[in-house]
């Protein structure tokens, strides 16, 4: 793993038509504080990317369908520098990716329809703490 | 509206090949400060009902399907005494509903697929601030 990025499996609990799908609590692994929660779509082989948050840790959730994450971390200190991670969430792989700050990231929608991303973040958005690159200037195998 | 009850619109704003759904910000109105965020799925005509909590206040918005809330206020000093409020949220009423505590709360899924909702808590779960009450003890037109 890319280091300080934190992959937590989370439980899904069965209940009366239905269930419950934990996300996060004050005291898990992970959590730095609350500013903001936003979700996100993405249709499907659409791909977003790439941005670095300055000061935003997120916690990131896929409750319907499935995305593919791709971190690539450019912290020149850092033990895992120019190393490229992916990570695919969604109901079957229920975990919270802890995305620290200072790492880009790129993501991609899997599934077929609806797919939905929960991020938990820190700060409230600041477009002053986000740099953004376009997706081809951080060159990786994005598969369709 | 029930005393105390807040239902907020919330914006949706298209981006490429998807969509950015607000949730909530530390500094909205009807935030109590975070203990948990958890999902619950609900399938079509499934009841899920009553609960009313001494604590927590729940924050509820539902970004997939449609679901109907209906609350009933027990509070024996609330101006809205023995009232009834029904909301039904969907991405077509993109709000936020606040719940404070000490309110009766049931759901129902209304659309025919998946049906989500996701609760910003402002405490984390605890079945010893929740009380229970089997959905024909408070008598309800809950329709189909």
């Amino acid at each position: 793993m890319i280091d300080n990025l934190i992959l937590t499996p989370i439980k899904i609990i069965d209940v009366t038509g239905g269930s419950v799908l934990r996300v996060i609590k004050e005291n898990n692994n992970g959590y730095e504080g609350f500013g903001e929660a936003y979700f996100s779509t993405v249709e499907s082989n659409i791909i977003r990317g790439w941005k670095k948050h300055k000061v935003m840790t997120l916690n990131i959730v896929v409750p319907v369908g499935s995305i593919r994450f791709v971190m690539y971390d450019s912290r020149e200190k850092s033990s895992t520098y120019g190393e490229f991670q992916e990570v695919v969430l969604s109901r079957k792989n229920y975990c919270r990716l802890t995305i620290p700050p200072k790492v880009w990231v790129g993501f991609q929608g899997v599934g077929k329809g609806t797919n939905l991303l929960l991020n938990m973040a820190n700060i409230p958005h600041d477009d002053k703490e986000v740099d953004h690159l376009p997706l081809e200037s951080i060159e990786y195998n994005w598969r369709n």
